[in-house]
């Protein structure tokens, strides 16, 4: 296929050390990109009229399938939850070679999204030809323009956030996020979300520029967290619900640049077996947002700290009695956009972590920026 | 709750060294009594009058969604593909915990499926309350008669499994799965499968003690391969489509009992992150099955071999070229119920690398058999 993809020759790295920190700390301005001209004040909704969807046709639909790989798939489930949460229609994301391969049933009445930053990802460009064959109605949600995955798809949102260099994916990963928040604003408006919800989301997505340059600022202390964690032999990310797809990013970012196994689970998921690993050697990341599940989360740190397990909190307080040994706090948002910063921050944990590692951080072995062959 | 789960005292190992050991030597037994009275030769179909679902009512539903937790969750996976792929019913599968706490959309056409050997598996429970509050149909899979969950549900399927003590499941694990292909059989043959795959899926199914028993007599085999993999710092699981709730559930079995740092990923997907991670120190184990997928896991196997990354391989064949430095052959079933066999030897692989560490196989550390708390 035709490849649209960006060269890191083409480009410099801005006065930072490597590209992957200049794409962290470009996300204020790449997510202000993916907003812009998309958020409408008088009926509290998004714009995205590259959907080629019209309020009927999307009222028909009964349910979302969101496919893609790697963390495309991850952004994918944020943006399943949001969907599912803001318009009420069900919503999952799966890896788009699993999908493929396994002969889904595919139904008039779901409407499909690909999500691809390269726009050229074999196993979902496959997924998505196989989908269009069978009658699927294809959205994408895409970086490149032009790329072949745009060019497939019935209508879908570009994420506009510039060029991404460092193979392992940060701002485009939290476009995608973004550019879901979107859809399903925009999806919700047209079934049952309320002005008064519509109106506190597209609020919540303004700020979302501005939160995220605070968490950049705090890179020194991410730097110095990093350093601590980064000679451990293995560490867990847990999560519940809105926390898990942000875990699971966070564990496969510090797979990818810093080899470290790092492995997410669901929060609640632990007691039905990876407590057995937990102990001194096995520190874990827990995303802990400020929501209506926050104490089932600190129930969870505190058995973790009784098996001995140091814990690193990514959340919005420092909870009481020791739950964590570290935290880091993020500017809180509305609930439903939560994942999207709680996310930057094991960003820079994993960038700090390769660092201080001596990786080669923008160019990990064994990957490559985008992955063309199944 | 009332607790009526078996208790290690009332019983006695039979001459094995664990509860674990005789429960996985059981299997052929234990297979056969959740066949037993449920295949009918003269329509090729099972017989699970316990659904109490007439075809009709059977015929109106859209979507099998089926909870649970841990091992349960994961043959609910294995549950949802043959679902999927015997009946055409869009099937998937959650954790309990995730499901509940997302509050998810309730619809009248999905037939919910909750799993869980005990019955009495806290989150799983509470999951079925709020479903069937909302009007949801819910079915259970659960082994002790007369549980919490088999008293709430509006019907299901008794695995008849007999006690099982050890914490790690095994036994009510793969008479899950087998329930699952009944389950599937009984749907199929409502749907369009045909009596000609009705009847290859029921004399499938007969095979099974059989071949279960031939896997068993490989114990020596796998204890040598145990105790070679037993001191990995880490290990990957990988399998696609119908191998990779297998590899999950094998991950699990090695991270409970053995507290190996086991994880699981869609074999696809390695080369989307975690190929990273892959070198001499962590070795993998991929479930192969001889299936239509047969030549895209051997090409992923080549790639980790090619980053130095070791392989065990379980599935129908020694691969050509060197492609695994060991492997578990284990007898061909049809494909559908191949995943069932295939979980057997990582069952005996993880008992064999835990006694191996000397760890405590039937009650490992800060584990229950089954969690009644949240």
């Amino acid at each position: 296929p035709l490849t649209v993809d960006w060269d890191a020759g083409h480009y410099d790295t801005g006065g930072f050390e490597h590209y992957l920190l200049k794409e962290i700390s470009d996300q204020p301005e790449s997510v202000a990109r993916t907003l812009r001209g998309r958020l409408d004040d008088r009926f509290n909704i998004a714009h995205l009229g590259g959907l080629n969807l019209d309020a009927r046709e999307t009222r028909a639909f009964r349910r979302v399938k969101i496919i893609g790989c790697g963390s495309a798939y991850y952004a994918g489930q944020i943006g399943a939850q949001l969907i599912e949460e803001l318009a009420r229609i069900p919503a999952d994301a799966e890896p788009a070679s699993e999908f493929r391969y396994r002969s889904p049933v595919v139904e008039h009445d779901t409407l499909y999204v690909a999500v691809s930053q390269s726009g050229e990802t074999y196993d979902t460009l496959a997924a998505v030809q196989e989908l269009k064959r069978k009658g699927g109605r294809v959205l994408g949600v895409v970086n490149a323009v032009g790329s072949a995955i745009a060019r497939e798809v019935d209508g879908g949102v570009y994420l506009h956030a510039g060029p991404e260099v460092s193979v392992a994916s940060t701002k485009a990963f939290t476009s995608t996020a973004v550019a879901f928040a979107l859809m399903a604003l925009h999806f919700g408006r047209i079934h049952d979300l309320s002005p008064a919800d519509g109106r506190r989301i597209v609020q919540g997505l303004r700020k979302l520029p501005d939160q995220i340059q605070e968490i950049v600022k705090q890179g020194d202390a991410i730097e110095a967290l990093a350093r601590k964690y980064a000679t451990s032999p293995g560490m867990m990310f847990v999560g519940r619900v809105r926390g898990y797809p942000v875990a699971r990013e966070g564990a496969q970012k510090l797979k990818e640049i810093s080899y470290v196994h790092a492995e997410a689970y669901p929060a609640s998921e632990l007691k039905h077996g990876p407590l057995a690993l937990i102990g001194p050697e096995m520190p874990t990341v827990a995303v802990v947002p400020d929501d209506e599940l926050l104490d089932k989360n600190l129930t969870t740190l505190g058995e973790i700290r009784a098996r001995g397990g140091k814990v690193l909190m990514v959340g919005h307080r420092v909870p009481d009695g020791g739950l964590a040994e570290d935290v880091i706090v993020v500017p809180k948002n509305e609930v439903e956009l939560d994942p999207i910063l709680l996310g930057i921050p094991l960003q820079l944990l994993a960038y700090h972590a390769a660092v201080a590692l001596e990786r080669d951080v923008d160019k990990p072995r064994n990957l490559a920026k985008s992955v063309t062959v199944e």
